[in-house]
């Protein structure tokens, strides 16, 4: 880990020309600059690039620029070659290849700056909107062939946009980084994902290396390479080991923790000595639970909510300033705190009809919380949020909080010791960690101990795309991680059930949240 | 080098099943038990081989039969995969890529038993004879690839036929291993081999190392992967480096020395601590010698020949017992050791008018000697030996002994410390060692000592696709020779010149032969 690396995969370097006394075959004195320059005992060369390579030295008097990369047994691959003062720049392609959405973003090699990013509904949604939909419709003829290629015509649709967009021609892409969850990356590789959800649950691979891009039919240079972030196993994805990367977990001395709620909720804790996983699809007492809360945010959709406890006047702020539609995971996230904080719920987060007044209603005998009504919503209709929503959100953060406290007992630490949080994804970047706190979801650290990351899948890529270190600490971190399978006994439904309350039972755990009222949280029914 | 290997390429297992304690991706699973029957670090699977592993693993009730490879790199790679009690046999193809005559034999992969074999023409010859009008062909438009074409179109039709005779189907064939010399090998893999015989003579590549069999346009199985034997440098290719392998230069305590007559003279001398080579295209004074007397051997060319010294009567053999045509290399030798023997030429080589009699007549200013007169010969002329032919062995087997003197000699040994002498190719195959001595063409070791290898280069290429060990000592040794550059200077041209008399000025150097006549062998004019 401590080798030095080339500055990036973009190596300008001139060759000492043949002579009688240095007759080196070209390609060995290619390979050989090469090798020193990637510090590798091999590099492979593509036999299309050797049959150029004895007219290209010669025409460019030895003074070449070489697009390198790496395979995951740490050899050196040449990927392409240019004259040195070539005035084309080489791009890499980064792509969070998220169950929902898709990211796009073109990178120069050679400075790490960015050219371009497009985001695009994953075209697979058109076939069944989650990872388990569309892996039963691979039950169907063809329909493995068929979602691999909505995947990949998308992909290269939307490419060629932003290569014209860009001005730039996808044949001046020659590496490819792709990271997303073990599902999606199965679909990309055209690998059948039905074991992925069937018991004991396999993967067909965890580590698909490195491959030529147009055996997986991205329509970059036909020499490009693509990197497919690896799999820890069925519920821990390479889009996970991408963001780990991006937050440096594996070279921080201090502890830190890396929480990413998608499809599931996943969970990495550690530093550069270990590293340990967990991720959220753990039975039947979180099925549905974290995951339901990442409602798409867009125009007209609630993210921030506040509520005088005294006046409880709602102040909601909607995306792009719009009347309200509905409201998304940060938003029911804030609003329950608001109430809670506010007396609204009580310390089971259920309503409280008399101090919501008429906000309150009873519909279909379900409790109902109007927050915006009709006459000022976007859509014409009360938007309300429900008891059962409130209790699917308890159930959601406690099974959050639980899966915190179940990996940082399990090294031994108390989560009070963790100095790094950080939040990934959409998640991540729309939270108010006052909020989550307040709810008991995520512990009662600091406010600057949270560090939303942003999208760490695209992050983990684009640092792959600039970093020739990174191929090795990507192995690194997969080889390192040790998965905590939730066992989802007794004890684990004993904290489970302690933490569905606000914040929680022990409420000294939550020193900063104020728990309105009676103070009846540190004695529940 | 000492550890243990499959005991070949296919290698039938059977994986553990997975399980929730076990739960480690299909390719992962085959990956580690393959990782651990080839000693390797890293197993290589392409993705199409990966599309069908879920399935079959599965079918198969996880027993299967995988074959197998590594490239150069020292990695495993997954080359096809079967059900463990497939009837099917899989196949490897062995090539050796003469600039003459090409050789395919098809090998059994499990058994090492051979399927059948085909020789033809290099179908190059079309366009030059030799290397050197081949090369001279790569100038002219398209003329590179016309090459290409016409080895690789030979191949796959010569290839097609043997398959149909052995009732084999060419996607039965899973493993290919080619030697050739380096002009060869570079014409094969299409590229432009100019610069080998420019000044400082550079090759393309000198390791070609492990690609995959379609990408060299050869029709066997598409997942198939070709092997391209490497060459030392433009003069010391990939035929010999298999014909050392075939040997087992790389593992024998003992000396041993490799002679092989083709196109150039090569040589190489050594043991399993090191080994030296050279090649005889060492300067005008070797150009056109060695290299002329390989006439292609065939039905009416005269390959064995003996000369009563008293009758002087001429015992005759020719191939196929038909009339006389011609003669080959061998029967040259025999013929010069037979007339040296019966004093019809003198210690220079030069044909003696009077004990020659009416065999001796001048034709346009040139000593000839007829071997068969025209009402004996299978053309209707006299077939004769010139006086300029006489002078071209002469120099021929000088450059020979010289070439060996001079390696040896590097090392500190003496000829006659050689136990182990293998000549390799068509020469060794018909070459009497008692001839060759008796022109001092070769040193005066006990008869035993020589050994003809027949055709080492597919004798080698044949040892790597049985024998996983096979692909590093291919790299040991081509990495471990020192290739020595044969200075033509004032020191190699007196030896040269001592070694043009019959059997050498030196007489104590050959005692087994006698010297006809008075002795004047050992005080040239």
């Amino acid at each position: 880990m401590t080798s030095t690396h080339a500055p990036h995969w973009v190596i300008d370097m001139t060759l000492s020309a043949p002579s009688l006394g240095d007759n080196t075959a070209d390609a060995d004195r290619l390979a050989s600059a090469l090798k020193k320059a990637l510090d590798v005992d091999t590099v492979h060369m593509d036999l299309n690039l050797l049959r150029q390579l004895p007219d290209q030295l010669r025409q460019w008097n030895y003074r070449l620029r070489a697009v390198v990369f790496k395979d995951i047994a740490g050899n050196g691959i040449l990927v392409h070659l240019a004259a040195a003062d070539s005035s084309q720049v080489c791009y890499g392609l980064a792509v969070d290849l998220g169950t929902t959405r898709v990211v796009l973003r073109l990178v120069d090699l050679e400075t790490g700056d960015h050219h371009g990013e497009v985001v695009f509904d994953n075209p697979q949604i058109s076939v069944g909107p989650d990872v388990l939909a569309r892996i039963h419709h691979v039950e169907n003829k063809g329909g493995l062939a068929q979602l691999n290629q909505l995947i990949i015509d998308g992909l290269n649709a939307q490419l060629d946009q932003l290569c014209k967009a860009g001005d730039i021609s996808p044949q001046q892409i020659h590496l490819v980084a792709i990271a997303g969850n073990t599902a999606m990356t199965h679909l990309l590789l055209g690998l059948n994902p039905r074991w992925i959800i069937r018991e004991p649950y396999i993967p067909v691979v965890n580590q698909p290396g490195i491959m030529k891009s147009r055996d997986l039919g991205i329509e970059v240079h036909p020499d490009a390479r693509a990197m497919v972030f690896p799999n820890v196993g069925s519920y821990f994805g390479g889009d996970l080991i991408a963001g780990m990367l991006y937050c440096d977990m594996d070279q921080r001395e201090d502890t830190a923790i890396l929480v990413d709620v998608g499809t599931n909720a996943e969970v990495v804790l550690g530093n550069r000595h270990w590293m340990m996983a967990c991720a959220g699809a753990a039975g039947p007492a979180l099925e549905g639970g974290v995951s339901r809360m990442g409602t798409t945010a867009g125009p007209g959709v609630i993210d921030r909510i506040t509520i005088d406890p005294k006046s409880l006047h709602f102040d909601i702020h909607t995306i792009a300033d719009q009347p309200a539609r509905g409201i998304c995971g940060s938003g029911v996230i804030d609003l329950a705190a608001a109430l809670f904080r506010s007396a609204m719920i009580d310390i089971r987060g259920k309503l409280l009809p008399e101090r919501c007044g008429e906000r309150f209603s009873m519909r279909n005998g379900l409790g109902h919380l109007t927050i915006v009504p009709a006459d000022q919503s976007g859509t014409g209709l009360d938007l309300c949020i429900t008891q059962a929503d409130l209790d699917s959100l308890i159930r959601s953060k406690a099974a959050m909080y639980t899966i915190l406290e179940t990996i940082t007992g399990t090294v031994g630490m108390q989560q009070s010791d963790l100095e790094t949080f950080f939040v990934a994804g959409t998640f991540g970047a729309y939270i108010d960690p006052k909020s989550a706190i307040t709810i008991g979801m995520i512990p009662d650290l600091a406010l600057d101990c949270y560090q939303s990351l942003g999208n760490s899948s695209l992050g983990g890529t684009t640092r792959v795309l600039t970093d020739p270190g990174c191929v090795e600490r990507v192995r690194h971190i997969r080889d390192s991680i040790t998965y905590l399978e939730l066992n989802v006994n007794q004890d684990f439904m004993n904290r489970f059930s302690a933490a569905k309350f606000l914040p929680h039972t022990d409420t000294r755990r939550f020193p900063s949240v104020q728990v309105p009222g009676n103070g009846s949280a540190t004695n529940p029914p």
